[in-house]
């Protein structure tokens, strides 16, 4: 028994969104084929008015609905701390912290050789146009721990020191209410190099 | 910063999705943002067009494209023999073992008290109505093993075994390729009482 054809079509639409393999989009599919009309009509919609509206901001590259994204638009930000992200997820876990007042950074991506990105292919020459442009005095390299984001982090370090801008990176160590037993040892060695004064 | 109110939106209807957790859900929006439009237009596309096209076989449940599924419309199909089904996936899950050869019956469900769902909220009735309009001989109770899918076969052996019609149910036991080190005591058991003559 062979699918029908707009079955078919719909699974190997939903097989394209990241952690969804075939079993779950086929999953997904039967789902909304029960599912309420309106429920399966309302997500299509979501789907296409959410890529009409949402664009990335002029400045920093995270999400915003035409122009600057909240944060860059909103004057009591400390301009001069400039938080640089991988993507413009991150710029949300971030600021849901509530910890963090200066402005963003979207690379969208880090630099991976094996991958064919380079720091042409990222947000790293407009970065440099922000900071000449605005009086930015401290980078906050936020991407993730991995050998691409500490790579990256590398990179950027070198290129804005030598223009006098700060470049810092955010702790990497044992998570809050980790246990030390269970946690890897790369983790635990930066925990250790990255030690604070008590 | 709050989230565009598309965006709000699109993670809103993604999170209904079975399986699909506030953060998958963030995740799958925020990749549908990046993705290359015609990708999200043609997801957003097949929703609709799958929803339109899909229908329930006017006689087994099983998905179809407008009246009778293509195993209902099949003549060479054993029409004495009804595999019966929870839902219209699990029809798939049979057909693709190619071994059987007889026709299905979508539940919709299983009898669940404490749900609210009761034999009169599943295709039950119109299985006793197939079964006296056609020459029905054998029904293959495939529920899943769980206590409902169980209750839901007693109940079906019951109502059908006084028409003179053999209700049988799928094996349980030791799945192929398992260890039996690794098996809960509850699958051992069913597979020690299912135990055949070698």
């Amino acid at each position: 028994m062979n699918l029908p054809a707009s079955l078919e079509a719909l699974i190997r639409e939903l097989s394209r969104l990241p952690g969804i393999g075939p079993k779950s989009a086929s999953r997904l599919a039967f789902h909304l084929i029960k599912a309420d009309p309106e429920e399966s009509a309302a997500l299509a919609r979501a789907i296409v008015e959410c890529k009409s509206a949402i664009t990335a901001c002029t400045s920093c590259g995270a999400i915003a609905e035409g122009g600057l994204c909240p944060v860059c638009a909103d004057p009591s930000r400390d301009r001069s701390q400039i938080c640089v992200v991988e993507n413009p997820r991150d710029v949300l876990t971030v600021e849901r912290t509530g910890e963090f007042r200066g402005l963003y950074h979207v690379l969208g991506g880090v630099i991976s050789p094996l991958d064919g990105i380079g720091p042409e292919e990222l947000s790293i020459s407009p970065l440099v146009e922000r900071c000449e442009r605005e009086s930015v005095r401290e980078l906050i390299v936020a991407t993730n721990p991995t050998v691409e984001g500490d790579a990256t982090g590398l990179y950027i370090a070198r290129l804005f020191k030598p223009l006098g801008i700060r470049v810092m990176r955010i702790a990497h160590g044992l998570p809050v209410g980790a246990d030390l037993e269970y946690a890897d040892s790369m983790t635990v060695a930066r925990s250790i190099a990255g030690r604070v004064e008590l």
